[in-house]
């Protein structure tokens, strides 16, 4: 039976699946019980057919467009998201889910493992982008839905929307991947060992049974974002932010204070994001995204993974985004045409790197209404 | 009075400069006493015009074309140092020191402070590349040479290599900068204080007084060799190299364990750069290279840095080196023609990124050997 529960201990909406509904992961694990964690904007119309599914980042969250309660910031997706926006909620029934492993209500490694009644820690089981896929597709049954109008995400969403394409086919009727990759590269890879390395070195980790050392490894955990956060940017918009200006003063200090405006903001980033991330999820969501390549189960035919697709495909890409460039966009593009699939493909000047997706580009939003709009009217939404 | 020892107790050559020799630094300190340690190779030539000044880069040391006493492995530029060798051994006098900061026999934070009896930690003035070049022209002061042949280096050599020809210009004939910057940019400075944060977040690091707590840093100083190491390299080279290749495995583990290739690679270079290399000198050492802005101290215009300079230049990048990328060179380029400087550039497409200048690259071996050929000529060494 699943017990629906409004408000979780930690607020967060949430669908609740008991010990005889497991979840099958990638791994050949049943996870049971487990929850995941939702929040939805707007309303659904009667025949199910305006819900739109929008998958987070690495270190986002199911508030796409609303306050989040831990850190009393407004919704991640502001431009984006909302009454008029792009994806307007006054037309589309929005859902946006916490990912399994993560860390605001969905079942992570913070989450209480039944066979111990103490937080799982590393006894929790690795999981997938399919894992991820697969979880948001038990809550997309509990909503009564049977197709998503469309599936958006940016970054690691990215990543979901194309697995949801290739896993449930019929369930997608438009897709848009935004800065996104259909497999994580070497450097992709070598970026999230780093961070997982950081965090394993602070002793603070205690082998990922901290939560019962009421200590965290903010330390470790805060280098792991720092690094990561570089590769969310650009070289040329850290040159235009930053360049080599110093931090409230004059000159140099000849120390190793933060010197430079650079120092000290990446010091904040990591200082910051340790207040509302997880590190045991940090390991666990980035090992999801290092182990996926979509064309993997197609003998390595990206193509073959979206053969006989009737999604209609938008993807997103930014000309100075290194951690998933342009190229990796367009080997996707190649692979639906291959497929005779109907496919956009946009690839957006702009500096802001990686994380542009998340920022203020007006050709993002244009484009994801253009596209929106052209999909609701095949789909006889208006 | 200057006492050389042939061998230090790191059986290092060294020129030793007394309490009343000081170095004065960049930050007004005077450091006093102070050690020197580099290797030579070659004879020196009876009118001293036949040396050439090798800097190494940010890990480097002194052996460029011999065996490291402290690892037991090969000169670190075997294909480039040596008789017969684009810079030959049989005609020139190599020098080449260890730098300031460093630790492989010349004062770094790992030496004993004067004023305590115990290693400097971080009592150790910070220092410059200038202090380290200055530090270099005493050595060369020492061995009698007036004017260096030429002055040769890569990536934070190739730094040293350009402050020379500014701090002494008559005392530089020419200058190959190879994969270098005339300053440290903003995502360099980013990727450094990953780095140095990562050593400080070491509990081991002990504010920088581990040589007492007889404990080192290694996870710290491990991480950030980890983060450096991937900077080194090309995305496409990592991607030709490693791809998404398991290590030893047929299937992913679902753990964290080094599934991937990458990531045991990666997890060496970590491991095994601990072994040779000191905590604080890798915290000095960045320091220095993210201090670096050659046009600083002239209204920020590089041109005017090398106004009326005779020395030859010939610059070398790597298409692919995404951290001293080939427009860094380009803008010296610039100001040395801009200045009415000779010089030649050459941009070398290799898919090896920053780290091709110490690879098998034929293009910079053909390219060093024809300008220093064509300068030995202009010189009257041949």
């Amino acid at each position: 039976m699943r017990i629906e529960s409004e408000i979780t201990d930690k607020t967060h909406l949430s669908v609740h699946f008991a010990e005889h509904e497991p979840l099958r992961l990638d791994s050949g694990l049943d996870l049971a019980p487990w929850t995941i964690a939702y929040q939805t904007y707007g309303t659904l119309n009667s025949d199910k057919s305006n819900a739109i599914l929008i998958c987070h980042a690495l270190t986002g969250d199911q508030y796409v467009a609303s306050v989040n309660p831990v850190t009393g910031r407004e919704g991640w997706w502001p431009l984006m998201v909302g009454p008029n926006k792009p994806i307007d909620t006054s037309k589309y029934f929005v859902i946006c889910a916490n990912v399994l492993g993560g860390c605001m209500g969905t079942t992570g490694p913070a989450s209480v493992d039944p066979r111990t009644g103490q937080p799982y820690g590393l006894g929790m089981p690795v999981v997938t982008i399919r894992d991820m896929v697969k979880a948001q597709a038990r809550l997309i049954d509990h909503l009564g839905i049977d197709q998503l109008f469309s599936v958006i995400g940016g970054s690691m969403g990215g990543m979901q929307a194309l697995q949801w394409a290739v896993s449930y086919p019929e369930r997608v009727f438009s897709c848009i991947p935004i800065a996104a990759a259909a497999k994580h590269s070497s450097q992709n890879i070598a970026f999230h060992e780093v961070g997982r390395q950081a965090i394993m070195a602070d002793p603070d980790w205690c082998h990922g049974r901290y939560y019962e050392s009421n200590v965290q490894p903010i330390k470790g955990l805060s280098v792991a974002r720092m690094a990561a956060h570089i590769t969310y940017m650009s070289d040329e918009a850290l040159q235009r932010k930053f360049g080599r200006k110093l931090q409230n003063r004059l000159a140099p200090t000849f120390s190793f204070d933060a010197d430079f405006q650079i120092e000290s903001y990446l010091r904040y980033q990591g200082s910051s994001f340790v207040e509302r991330f997880d590190a045991n999820s940090y390991l666990y969501v980035t090992r999801a995204m290092d182990y996926f390549d979509l064309a993997a189960d197609f003998d390595h035919s990206l193509a073959r993974a979206f053969q006989g697709t009737k999604t209609r495909f938008c993807l997103v890409s930014f000309s100075s985004d290194w951690l998933f460039p342009p190229s990796d966009s367009r080997a996707i593009v190649h692979a639906l045409n291959a497929a005779g699939a109907s496919v956009s493909y946009v690839e957006i000047e702009t500096d802001k790197g990686h994380d542009a997706f998340l920022l203020d580009v007006p050709e993002q939003n244009i484009t994801t209404m253009g596209f929106l709009n052209a999909a609701a009217r095949a789909r006889g939404l208006v």
